[in-house]
């Protein structure tokens, strides 16, 4: 199935959807799906990359994310589409599922 | 054994020791170690993650760095003594060892 742009308003939606329930919500900044997630510590933060770099390459999209100890800043877009797409939001949600497995 | 921050003339003949014989240098950029790599595909960069993440949070000292796709930067400074040490001169010799085993 073809990966499809999304548009402004389909890109609030998702991330209306997205955000429901999280105590620390997601953004859409420059243009990319953003958040930074801080964790216990580095073990916990790297564990966390983990999981999310096999999810990642088994979907064959990828985070651009920095990392500084315990903190994981994640920038989500989909180049193929030059703009954000469901894939952000998939990877976004897993990021999530994944996050919560880990000490904060 | 205390660490201790490096002299700039020591971070100097630090550099240059590294930096022998690598086709790609470090340098020294707003105070850190710093260098960017570049693997084949993403599977070869978070190889090449996953192994300095085990030994840094075996020697408790931890890069900065940033991941996209095929890409790793990478910055290094010893915080306690705000500012390079032999940890961060340590650690980017395990790095450029653990590069090596991944295809770039």
């Amino acid at each position: 199935m073809p990966t499809h742009k999304l548009t402004t308003v389909q890109s609030q939606a998702a991330l209306s959807e997205l955000n429901t329930g999280l105590p620390t919500p997601w953004e859409i900044i420059d243009g990319k799906l953003a958040k930074a997630f801080k964790f216990k510590d580095f073990q916990q933060a790297f564990g966390f990359m983990t999981m999310c770099a096999l999810y990642a390459e088994r979907q064959d999209h990828h985070p651009e994310w920095s990392n500084v100890y315990n903190k994981v800043a994640v920038q989500l877009i989909t180049h193929d589409v030059s703009g954000l797409s469901e894939k952000d939001f998939d990877l976004a949600k897993k990021m999530e599922s994944f996050a919560a497995l880990h000490k904060a």
